[in-house]
């Protein structure tokens, strides 16, 4: 087959569409043919060599991709060669093949094409874990998404609405606010212009934020603190502005306020089954429903990943942008 | 009725033993004629002027007391005059008399002095609200208690125990860590002679503590989330080491771990009701069957809290000082 290759580490020209073996699909694995992968921004960083995969998982980047089952291993059930999946994976969806542990299997949403689907994996698992396992949002809550025209922010903003929370989203143009305004924010706050504590303080009455879902770490830890309400939950996935920065632990404590980061990619498998059936039980049927759609800012050929990724880098996109298989 | 007043914030000498008026049950209080009362931290802070009442409470200090149901506000049922109770208050326990919301009140636990019981609130409800209900210790996990010869130390200890959770301590002196060993604790970490990251990763092979109960805020902030197993809780409960640390996220996001702080007495009268309902179910059974014990270091007439304090500066102490109204 072909994948997506990272001989040297570097800059979106790193990677390179080449010949490879077959994965086979090992014990309770399914291996996947891929009709689509989508692009995250851990894959630009497991690109310049700053995040490696995890010890087991595939050399090739790409977290999630959709497809159709090729071949079953042994000892797998529920699954046949044929059915139409999405999946989420510790690497390797940027291939023509892929092999998967049936905990990581999800079929696609009635009424959504196969492509679409490899939207999904990444973010609803993400939101659905942070936000909803973790954070417990919880119905009249206030959620404030950073980044909401991301892949993720877009997923955050329209499964919160769903569950009758209130959401707030910054984004750093007109045109991404009003997008996610689209998808049913209700508070939109302009980073470039406007200060978020502010913002969100005034939206509130003065009660901040139940939950922040944070993809910038160190850079806003203090700001985002000062915006949670009593009670709140500021759960980090990403750390795209720096890695350590000064908690002040008395505003926590007066707020009583709790402070989570995690990551998918390295949970063990059990874990992932997990979010993986919670995903399943409750945001496939709002998919399925029509209240919550993936949101994908254009298709590229796999063999131009590195389009793709430069499409990230330019931070131009909304939404998740997919890598098709050939 | 006399109280301990604070005409000055300032020293143990600050405190003054006054005659003041008798405080009036509201609807829904009922007033406790104090048999005992207990000394807290905040007692100390607030002393010095640095940890103001919250509105509404009484001016003079002291979070708990044991004593009986001198008369009841309009409203109350289920408490009756003569009760013999202990109680978790938001303030006025150094005192003869004291109002008290009745979601705050619990009964003297079968078998235990009623002196004594003034012992249990603060360490029962801070211990089974951190340790458990926010960081949901669970049997078989360990929990790193920071100051294990405290009031709420030696506290967390038993109920950890009592659960079956793998317990470790901090604590300053060979005669403390005998203590906490004494009630269960099976990891002894002298914090004067040892690196309690390095003797936890030992005694855990590697693994860390599951849940960290901290009273040392800032100054322990960043050895903690390094003593951390993947998924441990950091539940901060004191700043006594300072209220602003560096927080290094990546080690969070590569544990998937979390810190929150609390503390009780700011919640509103319906979480500490919440709190006092859920200790009364869950530790008062394991007091009434021997399992559990207050554990008191002294008892002083409450009208020398200026020499309870300067225990408690000292910090020779192991487990609770109480105060003995005349």
């Amino acid at each position: 087959m072909y994948a997506i290759t990272i001989p040297e580490p570097g800059g979106p020209e790193a990677l390179v569409w080449d010949e490879v073996p077959d994965p086979v699909p090992a014990e309770g694995e399914v291996l996947v043919e891929v009709v689509a992968s989508a692009v995250n921004r851990a894959d630009l960083l497991q690109r310049q060599g700053l995040y490696n995969p995890p010890s087991g998982a595939s050399p090739y980047p790409g977290l999630e991709c959709s497809g159709r089952v090729a071949a079953v291993g042994p000892g797998v059930v529920g699954w046949s060669v044929g059915d139409e999946v999405c999946a989420l994976l510790s690497g390797g969806g940027y291939a023509q093949k892929v092999a998967v542990p049936t905990g990581q299997l999800l079929p696609v949403p009635a009424g959504l094409d196969l492509r679409s689907a490899a939207a999904l994996p990444e973010v609803t698992c993400t939101v659905w874990s942070n936000v909803f396992m973790v954070a417990h949002l919880r119905p009249g809550e206030t959620l404030l998404v950073h980044g909401g025209s991301s892949g993720i922010g877009t997923m955050a903003i329209q499964l919160a609405k769903a569950v009758g929370a209130k959401v707030a989203v910054t984004a750093g143009t007109g045109e991404k606010l009003d997008f996610c305004a689209e998808l049913g924010a209700d508070i939109l706050i302009n980073y470039r212009e406007q200060d978020f504590v502010e913002e969100i303080e005034k939206a509130t009455g003065g009660a901040g934020a139940d939950v922040i879902l944070d993809n910038m770490g160190a850079k806003y830890l203090d700001r985002n603190v000062r915006a949670l309400a009593v009670n709140g939950r500021l759960a980090i996935i990403g750390m795209q502005g720096g890695i350590k920065a000064e908690l002040n632990i008395a505003a926590l404590l007066n707020k009583r306020a709790a402070v989570s980061a995690t990551s998918l990619r390295a949970r063990p498998l059990g874990e992932k089954a997990a979010i993986v059936a919670a995903v399943r039980e409750h945001v496939w049927p709002l998919i399925e429903s029509g209240h919550v759609r993936p949101v994908v800012d254009r298709e590229l050929p796999m063999s131009d990943a590195a389009g793709a990724h430069r499409v990230l880098e330019e931070s131009s996109h909304i939404g998740k942008v997919l890598l098709v298989a050939p």
